[in-house]
């Protein structure tokens, strides 16, 4: 595959596209719309999957695992996540193949091994979830019930792209369960509140944080929280959802708990994800025509190390230097891959580590080793510095710092140049159409509205923010009154 | 749920069945064959998946995920593979679900949403990653290629038992690519003292190393290393297997790589796998009729602390006490929980403690706050001691240690007391049937002898064991010459 990259301001989608294969992060497979995540990508959502699930620990949260196979009749009884989550989804409906003897060599279903029930490869957990909590809570004493999933789902996606929108793809999903209502809408809260500080202080990734439009809500929930990203070419990607789920599944499933004064009640839900996509939304948030950029944080590779040498005596001299400089970069938790193998050239290794995000490089020549330093270039800015092997440690974890808050504040700046606040129709058409990005705009309270809205623009409400200010206003499209700003804005 | 639990000289596998589901660690679902693991049961196997995964990385092996779903004909590829694999499997047929036009509020398989190819569950993926890995591999620079993948996976198992045996369970595969024959073989063998030295130092579980006979070999490898774990009712568990897969998968999938010298040559691989198996083997290797009894390096729970008090005075004196000696655990890296539960008498709180085998158990009432000691009981001994609260976190420590060495000799007697050798068939049968546990035998080596064996006695041969040594000796069936005892047993 060439090397070569498209750029940006070109063809956005395609650059992401080859991006994702050229830098290993994922490709598609021999399945339609599943993905294989490569050990790179895999890598960059193993050190998500840390940070989340010590958060989520630190919370009170504990993880289990529930099964992946949904009998049918469990998503027929919350009528809403039916309709919402039960149709476009994988159904085994067969045990077993058999030796097909039409066809030597080949399979065929065995038509004697016909499930009675189908069974639904999950879409998402509720179902078969809350028919479990069923029997593990009785006493409020079991209560609060706050559990955590890492799973694979599946969700028959027609047009999907890598880890952005694929059949199948991982994620963690949070259910809890709550004797009151206000305790459900707290751990709601809380959990939108993690998601954004994790995308804010691992990912370098602002996002807004706001209510779902009712139209735009999880299929069962009596409210959905999400945090809401802005991308490189100005449209908006919802990150991570958070729904208060009221006492729908507990009616569903019947799940009831015996209060304190001895009375039975039907539980207080919640839910909460996030998955891979995340990592779309990494990309997208960071990299440049040169490749991938990673925030530190989450950089499987923080530091590369690569000699330029010639001839094995440069780099056993070279190595010696170099081996204590890892030795202590190490025992500072930094992750360093000090790059040795001779079947590549230094500027190869450069494109490489530049295509993949690493965002520290040091490279140490034969000059170097002379003048006792290494020359040290950042991946987000280019930027290239002469440094002294004295203290050179200090110097990178600082700048690992340092690029960490520049990759975070560039991307502040982006969204704030890219978020307008319009007073009319034509405005917000403009907007949309031409410069893109988030737009605040007063909007009547109506899904009429809404959906004639997102027809005539395929701009949609991202969410009414939580700091979304009480002012008057006119709704852009009916002129009725409103009294507060949502965002808007095309959406991944 | 009563809380009596069966004895295990009662009915060893009623035992089990209850011990499972009460000590909380895992249930059967609403889908048939497969459970939902509950947390304190998801909990050991995070434990488990952290030690095995750093062994993986310091081994220099990678993360990756692929496709849960893998097409049909991917498994015609491998023929020996798909006869072992491809038949007991959940297959996936159709794409969505619609509403029942006959039955309002219910769901039917839409016909119009057959798949043109059915979608098998992967029962292990050797089939979609060395499809995979065609497209990775081409030059000797590619290779090795070090992949493991933590996954479900799913099985159309008739007979069901929790973690020994179920149609979903959990588990990692690795899947590696070598470019000599030589370094596959070393990698098999690397892997299985992996899973060897895990069994041993972290779950205290002792295991024979050996090969599998060809009949109980892996479908589609060319030998099949095992380490083979003896449970308390004299079973022998197949804990953990490494396939050397030779040029099988590679000629299957036409994966070549081109050679220094510049030749095409088929690639040589293997595939090894651990589960939540391990968790059924954790279970038989060391708990009792009190409940379970966990190694304290992979208990949940390494310690904990009750306090026996009357009114809140009470507590706030000993929590002060107690409060320090976890702040000094915690620093040492030990997992403790101080249960200041009121809802909850001691008395009720040490019999969950007993039950969950939580290692060690300090208790601390009145006369110990005025004595300046804590009551420390050791789960595995039932032993109780008062110990001074000056040193008491040293104890512990040491104490922890203590138990972990002594659930691991405690094993190992009893599988050096149920560990036979034997002359004849008359004496093999004997043992099998009364004594239970290994059996050391000569056999022919033919598969002939093995099935006779295995038909008259459910015995089969677990391994050909490593440190067998070269004998004289005859088989034990046919009378024929044998230069090695097998290690028999009925198996899990």
């Amino acid at each position: 595959m060439s090397k070569h990259l498209t750029k940006r301001d070109e063809d956005y989608s395609k650059w992401y596209n080859e991006l994702v294969v050229k830098a290993d992060l994922a490709e598609n497979s021999a399945v339609r719309g599943c993905m294989v995540i490569k050990p790179y990508g895999y890598a960059i959502w193993e050190n998500m999957q840390k940070e989340l699930d010590r958060m989520f620990k630190e919370t009170g949260h504990q993880n289990a695992y529930f099964p992946l196979l949904v009998p049918k009749s469990l998503f027929e009884a919350e009528e809403k996540n039916a309709e919402g989550f039960a149709k476009e989804c994988a159904v085994v409906t067969h045990y077993r193949l058999e030796n097909d003897p039409d066809n030597k060599g080949k399979l065929r279903v065995d038509p004697n091994a016909k499930l009675e029930e189908e069974l639904v490869i999950r879409p998402t957990s509720e179902a078969i979830i809350w028919n479990t909590y069923k029997g593990w809570i009785q006493s409020h004493r079991d209560l609060p019930l706050l559990i955590n999933q890492w799973a694979n789902v599946v969700r028959w996606e027609m047009r999907t792209r890598l880890f952005l929108r694929t059949a199948e793809f991982l994620w963690q999903e949070g259910h809890t369960a709550h004797a009151t209502k206000s305790e459900a809408i707290f751990e709601a809260t809380q959990m939108q509140e993690i998601y954004a500080t994790f995308a804010e202080e691992f990912m370098a990734m602002p996002v807004i944080k706001g209510k779902k439009s009712e139209s735009e809500r999880f299929a069962g929930a009596e409210d959905t929280l999400t945090i809401e990203a802005l991308m490189q070419d100005g449209k908006a990607l919802q990150a991570g959802t958070s729904h208060f789920l009221g006492q729908n599944f507990a009616k569903a499933f019947d799940v009831k708990y015996t209060s304190k004064e001895g009375k039975k009640e039907y539980v207080w839900a919640t839910s909460w994800g996030v998955s891979t996509r995340l990592i779309g939304g990494l990309i997208m948030t960071h990299s440049d025509d040169a490749g991938l950029v990673l925030p530190p944080k989450l950089a499987p590779i923080q530091v590369v190390i690569v000699p330029i040498y010639k001839g094995d005596d440069q780099l056993e001299a070279i190595s010696e230097k170099v081996d204590v400089i890892v030795k202590e970069l190490r025992k500072k938790g930094v992750s360093v891959k000090f790059d040795t193998r001779d079947t590549y050239r230094p500027g190869a290794k450069f494109a490489e580590y530049e295509l993949k995000g690493v965002p520290v490089r040091v490279a140490m020549g034969n000059r170097d080793l002379e003048n006792g330093t290494v020359e040290i270039a950042r991946r987000d800015t280019f930027e290239k510095q002469t440094v002294a092997i004295d203290g050179v440690v200090d110097f990178i974890t600082n700048l690992l710092e340092e690029i960490q808050e520049n990759l975070f504040k560039r991307a502040l700046d982006y969204r704030a140049n890219h978020t307008t606040e319009v007073e009319t129709f034509e405005e917000f058409k403009d907007v949309i159409e031409h410069k893109g990005g988030f737009v605040l705009a007063h909007w009547d309270g109506t899904e009429a509205t809404e959906d004639k809205i997102k027809e005539l623009t395929k701009a949609t409400i991202r969410c009414i923010p939580n700091d979304s200010k009480e002012e008057i206003g006119t709704c852009i499209f009916t002129g009725n009154p409103s009294t507060k700003r949502v965002l808007f804005a095309k959406a991944y």
